[in-house]
Order: C-alpha cells, then sequence, then structure tokens
C-alpha cells in the first residue's frame, strides 16, 4: 500500500514538475515573440534606410536597434538562468532548437554592419532578417509540438498562427514598399504579394480556431484596423504589373501595414498574457488537488487499518476495472478511486493532445513537402505553394495529404538523394 | 556563442538523462515479466489444487507461491529506490500505471486465501490471476508506449506481444485443462480456445514483426516445441463439443502447454538481454558523442577566436539551412554542423517512434472497441473480437479502422453514456 501510495504521489510531482518546466518553455517563447516584434521594425526600418541610400531614417533605425538588443539582453538573460538550461520542457528537441535560433542570432550584428555601410541591398537585408525571424519562429512551433498540456500547446499554437501570420505581413510590407519605392511592380512581386496574402487568411485562421477566447477581440479588431484602406493599395500594387505606380503611396502604405502589425502585436501580447495566466492555473489546481489528496488519505489513514484487499486491474488504454466481489475498506476504496480518476484524467489528456497536435503534423507536411518542390524544381516559397495547392484542387484532396503523399515519394524525385525528408 | 554551446551540452544532457530514465523503467518492465511468468505459474498450480479439492498439488502450489514471492520482493525492493520515484520516463502516466499495478497486486494474499480455503473455483482463481497479469501487461504496454527511444520502443513493443501471446497461452492451458478434467467442453469454451488461439497467432506474428533479431531464434524455437503435441490436443478440445473428452489426458495437456510457455519464457529472458545491452549501448554512444564533440570544440577553441558570424535559419521540421554567403570561421562552421547534424538525428527519432508508436495506437483502438463491445451488448472478450473481426472482414476493412469507425460513434450507442471511451 505504501508503494501504491509512493507512486501516486511520484505521478503528482512529475505532473507538477512538468507543467513549471513548460511554464518556463512559454516564458522563453513570450521573450522570443517580443524579440520577434522587434526584429520586425528593425528589418522595416533598415529597409527605409537602405532604400534612401542611408540619407533618411538614420535615426529611427538607431532606435529600433536599441529596442532589438533591449530585447535581445532580455532574452539573453533569461537564457544564462541555471533553471533555463536545465528546466525546460521538450528535452533535447527544444534545447536544439534554443541553440539554433541563438546561432542565427548570433549573425545579427554581421547584417547590421551590412546595413550601416550599404553594401546590403534592402531585399537582401530583408531575406537575412527574415531567416532570424524564422529560426525564432521555429522556436515557438517547437514549443507548441513539444507541450504536454493540450490547453497550453493550444495557445501556443495559437500563437505560433499569429506570428506568423503578422511575419508574412512583415514579408508584405517589404514587398510592397520596395515595389512603391521603385514605382513599378513585376510578375514575381506580384506572386509573392499574393501568396503571402493568401499565408495571411491562412494563419489567422487557424489562429482564430486555435484561440476562441480571443475570437470576439479579433473581430473587433478587423474593424478598427485600417483595412479599407490596405486593401485599396493592394489592389494598385497587384494590379500594377506593366504600369508605373505611384511613389507617393509609399509612405502610405508603410505606415498602413505598420499600424497593422501594431495591432497584431497587441493582440499578440494578449495572447502573452493568456498563456501566462493559463500555467499558473494550472499549476495552482494541480497543486490544490494534490492537497486534496493528501488531506484525504491522512484522515482516511487515522481512522482506518491499512489491509491491502480488493485487486483489481486496468485494461490497456481503458479505465481501472474493479474487480474482486465485496468492497474493501475505505482506505483502499479511496485509493482505487484517486488512481481511477488520474488515470481516466492523463488518458483524456493524452487524447486531447493528439488532437491539437494534428494541426500541428499537417503543417510539418506542407512545410516538408515546400521544401522538396523548392529544392527539385528550383521553385520559389510561393511557387511551390502554388503547385501544391493547384494540385490539390484537381484531385480534390486536401493540401496535407498531397503534401504526404509527395513525401511518400520523395526518394524517387531528381535531386532528392542526398536530401533529408 | 557560449548560450549556442551551452543550449547544445542542454540538449545532450537531457538526453543522456532521458536515455537513464528509460534504462530504469526497462529495468522495472524486466522485473514485471519475470513476475508475470511466476504469477502464471502459481495460477496454473493453483488451478490444479482446486480442481483435485485440495488432495494434491499442494507442495506444487508451496513453491509456486514462494518463487512468486521472491519475485515480489525483487520488484519491490527496487520500486522502493529513491531514483525509481524521480527517474522513469513516461512521467505521470507511467507513474500512475505503476500505482494502479501496485493496488492490483496488494489483492493477491486475498487471492491465495481463497484458493487455500478451498473458497474459489478454479475459473475464478484463474479470472482473478489473469488480472494481476493483465495490470502487470498494462504497465509493459504503458512503457512502450511512452519510451522516446525508437529501437528501444521496438524491443518493449515486441515483449509486451511476447508476453501477450504467452499469457493467452496461459490461459488456453487453463480452459484446456478444466475441460479435459471435467471430461467434457461447452460451446463458450470451444470459442474461448478458438480466440486465445487467434490472440496468440496475431501476438507472436506482431512480436516477431518487432523484434527481427529474435526472429531466427524463433523460427527453430517453432521446431522445438512440442506444437505437434499441443495441435492433436487442440483439436481433440475443439471438436469434443456433445462428446466425451478423455481426461486421462489432462495431465499430458498440462503438461505441453507448460513446457511451451517455459520454451516462451526463455525466448523472453533472451528479449530482456537483448534490451538490457540496446539501453547501455545507446547510453554509451551518446557518451562518446558528446566527449567527441567537447573534445572537437576546444580543440578548435585553443587554434581559433571566436567572432559570432555566419548566421543560419532552421526550416520548422526541416534541416538547418545555411544561409550568408560566405564560410565563416572554422569553430562556427564546426557549431553549424554539430547544430545541423543534431537537429535532423532528433527530427529522425521523432519520425521513428511515430512510426513504431502507430501499432500500439491500433492495439489501444482495438482494445477499447472490445471493452464498448462488452459493455453495450454484455459480450465475452472473445465474442466482442469475434464481432469486430466479423464485421471488418464483411466490409473489406483493417480491423483497426472498423475499431476507429465504433469508437467514433460510441456516444450514439445506448448504455454508453457514463462510460469512458
Amino acid at each position: 500500500m505504501n508503494s501504491v501510495l509512493n507512486y501516486l504521489a511520484a505521478a503528482r510531482r512529475s505532473e507538477e514538475s512538468e507543467l513549471e518546466n513548460l511554464a518556463r518553455t512559454c516564458d522563453l517563447v513570450l521573450a522570443a515573440s517580443e524579440l520577434v516584434h522587434h526584429l520586425q521594425q528593425e528589418r522595416g526600418s533598415s529597409n527605409l534606410f537602405l532604400a534612401s541610400d542611408g540619407r533618411r531614417f538614420a535615426e529611427l533605425r538607431a532606435q529600433r536597434v536599441a529596442a532589438s538588443d533591449q530585447a535581445m539582453l532580455l532574452l539573453d538573460a533569461w537564457l544564462e538562468r541555471r533553471e533555463s538550461q536545465d528546466g525546460m520542457s521538450g528535452g533535447a528537441r527544444f534545447y536544439t532548437r534554443v541553440a539554433i535560433a541563438l546561432q542565427a542570432l548570433a549573425g545579427l550584428p554581421e547584417i547590421r554592419r551590412g546595413v550601416a555601410a550599404l553594401t546590403l541591398t534592402p531585399a537582401q537585408a530583408s531575406e537575412q532578417y527574415s531567416q532570424l525571424v524564422a529560426a525564432l519562429l521555429a522556436l515557438v512551433f517547437e514549443a507548441a509540438d513539444v507541450a504536454i498540456d493540450p490547453a497550453i500547446s493550444r495557445l501556443l499554437i495559437a500563437l505560433f498562427h499569429l506570428m506568423q501570420g503578422k511575419e508574412s505581413a512583415g514579408r508584405e510590407r517589404a514587398t510592397g514598399a520596395a515595389a512603391f519605392a521603385a514605382g513599378r511592380i513585376g510578375e514575381a512581386e506580384v506572386q509573392a504579394i499574393e501568396y503571402l496574402i493568401e499565408m495571411q487568411e491562412n494563419s489567422f485562421r487557424h489562429f482564430v480556431a486555435f484561440c476562441d477566447e480571443l475570437g470576439a477581440e479579433w473581430r473587433a479588431l478587423q474593424s478598427l484596423l485600417p483595412l479599407s484602406s490596405l486593401e485599396r493599395l493592394r489592389r494598385k500594387l497587384l494590379s500594377g504589373l506593366g504600369r508605373p505606380l505611384d511613389s507617393a503611396l509609399a509612405d502610405e502604405w508603410y505606415t498602413c501595414c505598420s499600424a497593422r502589425m501594431d495591432e497584431l502585436h497587441r493582440v499578440e501580447n494578449h495572447l502573452a498574457g493568456l498563456l501566462q495566466g493559463l500555467c499558473r492555473q494550472r499549476i495552482e489546481q494541480l497543486q490544490r488537488d494534490s492537497a486534496d489528496q493528501q488531506q484525504r488519505l491522512s484522515e482516511l489513514r487515522g481512522s482506518l487499518p491499512l489491509p491491502p484487499q480488493a485487486a483489481f486491474a486496468a485494461g490497456i488504454g481503458g479505465p481501472v476495472a474493479a474487480a474482486g466481489d465485496g468492497i474493501g475498506p475505505h482506505l483502499t476504496q479511496a485509493v482505487v478511486d484517486m488512481l481511477q480518476s488520474q488515470s481516466q484524467r492523463l488518458q483524456t489528456l493524452t487524447d486531447e493532445l493528439a488532437t491539437v497536435r494534428a494541426n500541428l503534423e499537417e503543417r510539418k507536411l506542407i512545410e516538408r513537402a515546400k521544401g522538396i518542390l523548392m529544392a527539385t524544381q528550383g521553385l520559389d516559397e510561393a511557387a511551390a505553394y502554388r503547385l501544391l495547392r493547384q494540385n490539390a484542387m484537381n484531385q480534390n484532396r486536401r493540401l496535407a495529404d498531397v503534401a504526404e503523399a509527395l513525401l511518400g515519394v520523395a526518394g524517387l524525385l531528381p535531386g532528392q538523394a542526398g536530401l533529408e525528408r
């Protein structure tokens, strides 16, 4: 009987420590999301600075760089802590992803030197900043994938999609700004913008699906945002092939896109608050349950002897089935009840987690399939996505199914010998 | 750069500690499998003792009880250790499963009292022992499901199927022995034996599929086992409806089944050896890799400065893609290579694990579907399985698919309101 209680307690302890690890992982994710916002602003100001050949926006850029550095210092301080290096959920996979993101961030000074010396084009600078953001987004994705609590995982997935949508908005801003500034737009830019608009719609649809708590706020935001101006400017861009674009609209475009991104960041912060609240709430709930359980056990122990009795067994993947014929002493029955409810609760969590993670699995399939098409057919991301989507529509199949089918035959495709799936 | 290396090291440490936890989980599983073998022997001798109205086999039974107690003491001593209660893989789910198995085992003295006092029928005693064994088997299943290394998970799945097959053999032995002893067999017993034979075939097929290392040994065993005697006796049982059975064959049946179970236990022990070897090998490999990595880093550190350079980013679910244009210093490049290979290795492990676990998922679906049919239609296990299988054959679908379809509509079935899926 003592062993039973020891392992019941071990299960509680383990669950509590996993939740505390997950709360730390969430803290890191929120620090990363803050840094992403500042890097996006730094990227925007660097583009303006480069597009003006260094004649304007130097001060704005300096402010943005300082703000990014501030966010980076906070992240660094957090990462240097002992408990961060031993107590985050997700184990080796997550730590490796952190190391990869840090290695990417180590390249920031070099990018900044390139911007300051005007040796990078706006497109090159954009691309390099975007890769830093991608590494941080991959961190958020990984956190959602390794989270062991379905409700927290759900909010992390919502945050990932929100950040991803905002990043597509940022890349749309850069592409459009360059086109307006140049006074013309090419076929590739039109396709890139169409792709980024579609990505935003996808991302925000997923975000709302995974975060119904913010659904009302999100809809309110839609009416608040300068969406009509944005749509008008998008129309000018997308219908601008072969015609001159009005350069005077560059500022309006930039301001309008930036205002939208700031609004999105406010939603991010709101979501961050929900996430931290949920982590705290989960831990407190578990501690309360633990205390109640202890209390109940010691009450029963005080009033009753402890003969081990009432055998019962548990079927695989199923609830605990009471066996034996009579009702055992109160204590045994109480322990049986506790084991039964704990086992059912953990099974429910596991099932819910599987459902939540299915979204991430689909996303991985699509990302990998895009990568294969880019590698084997020399397509850019937008074209690879269009090809996949077209194929899915023609066959009346889901995008993820077509992606999975492609991955299944990836080894048969030319130029794929040395590539990882 | 320091942070990058810290997190690379944290990933290694985390992987190593997860493998050590998994090795402990495997130790527990092997102790449980040893105990199962002794409980099966105790169940067998208890049946003989009860069938003879306590006139024979008292000494044999006493020996078996002593052997079970010995195995239980070993298991208890292991479970009392501090590190067992804080350092097994699988967290709360696994610890809860351990507590459930221990609670089931706490009922053993009560069963023994019932046998000694002759207040249990052989069928009742069998059923109660079988529930203990089921709780221990569920522990092995859970260990396979939570194992984070695909190769180790594969061997645990093989062990589970081997143990499950051996348990079906044990239940077949009991059912057949009772029939021979009674000199007749009923419709329900014939169906139970047919079901148990089919379960054995399924289990052993899965076992061989998951443990090709033992494939040759397994095939050799087939010729060694007294299978022809077993098949002859099975034929007599299964064609015995409405005719008297030769009671004189009871001993031959029992001896023949027991010899087979002993052989199966030898295969179990062999598999246990493989499992422990694999755990050790995995941990040593990881430690060697870690040492090599440290060595390489300190060599490069000794010879080179550490400017952070060469940004690169990683796509979601994909390999690390080198960005930037030039080749950075050797150290940066070495770190990039390490991160890239580590990320790919962990992704490969994750993919392999998903493939291996699919087998367990199917098994869970089938077990749950059987449970639903038993609860809603008042069927026994054999009949529930036959109904599922018949349905699958009629529709030309896989058993797991039919099970999943049933679970999907479980809420619509009568009498299912209060039942967990």
